[in-house]
């Protein structure tokens, strides 16, 4: 089995969205686009400049709210989504905590057939299981593809996070903890049926993570 | 596949060494018991108390030139060896570094049929993946059973010890990283054929170690 990686790319210009874009594809299955780095005027431009490669590409427009950089109001933000959704990407992430208060946006994100990755982050700690379950579960409502991140304060709560896979049908699960108690289960990940992880392109973006090329070696020792 | 732990054990008395053994053995397939923990007067009895297990027991006399806590010199370590193989434990964890200039030490210990653990480490760094396939050369003349272990300082480090791995005939092969760069080869080491994977009972003994309990859970995941 291929153990496929996701390089999270948070460039400030479209340019250098595009250069980065054509390198990281060389190295990796995937890339996600962080357009919440990009000023609010330039996210249309960028995307005509990846278009090609939008197949590949797991579109981020994090509010600040949940832990991104997107400079503008949330009207713009969710007027900026609906672009996106329109580009049909591999993925639109898109926090739970948006679109389940958004039934008008389901909807019409629904109507674009763009796969929607429905996302959740907990930059503090790691719930209980049986929240994470119960979250889980309410994600699943909008997309089989859902991703559960929490921050690991223990190796137990990294494998907690882990246990999530065990729930059957979780086919597009990506489920890991941020953190250096997270580290592990950025790799288990893949072993138990994620469909990618994120990982760097040089240097770490997001605590504990691994990059590309660390990536690669070790799952290459598995194949 | 069945993914197997080792609980070291470091007692400093017959009677804890004996009542440690008993609970970690409900818990894990395989013991080390640290002699070099007990007080050299101790050793004999210490063996007669455990002689039932030690078929699952992998016995241990590190001297001080080897991080461990032998208190005797090593006159008395070579002999309380050789009294430990006559015993014939599971394994017997001798260092390259004693075998290696110690012919008659070899030739005895191949007389009582003693399986052997030839080990070695290095506390400070991970050397180079050309020093490391001949330091394993060289130890696999001992023995079937080769432990080698490195500290690392980056994850690039750790991958290197998992590398090993892909040697083939490497059956009996323990090789991973310590510190916290090196977790993670502690369990991925299972997965390319480790015999066991070093843990505690409760908290950590050596650096980046998981105790009994977080090991279980893992690789419970991977069943």
């Amino acid at each position: 089995m291929k153990y496929k990686t996701c390089v999270s790319i948070a460039e400030k210009t479209p340019l250098k969205v595009k250069q980065t874009t054509k390198i990281a594809l060389k190295k990796s299955d995937y890339i996600e686009v962080r357009f919440d780095f990009l000023k609010v005027e330039d996210i249309p431009k960028t995307l005509e400049l990846i278009k090609k490669d939008l197949n590949k590409i797991v579109c981020t427009l994090r509010p600040k709210t949940e832990g991104g950089q997107f400079p503008g109001n949330e009207n713009e933000r969710i007027a900026i989504i609906k672009l996106i959704a329109e580009y049909n990407p591999y993925l639109l992430d898109i926090e739970f905590n948006t679109i389940k208060k958004n039934a008008a946006l389901a909807k019409f994100l629904k109507s674009t057939k763009t796969k929607l990755l429905i996302s959740w982050h907990d930059f503090k700690k790691t719930p209980s299981t049986l929240e994470l379950r119960k979250k889980m579960k309410d994600m699943s409502r909008f997309s089989n593809f859902v991703k559960i991140v929490s921050t690991a304060k223990s190796t137990d709560d990294s494998t907690r996070m882990l246990e999530l896979y065990s729930k059957k049908g979780k086919k597009n699960l990506i489920s890991f903890s941020m953190g250096d108690f997270g580290r592990i289960s950025r790799i288990l990940c893949l072993y138990l049926g994620s469909p990618y992880t994120y990982v760097s392109l040089g240097k770490a973006v997001a605590p504990g993570q691994f990059s590309v090329d660390e990536i690669k070696k070790i799952t290459n020792l598995k194949k």
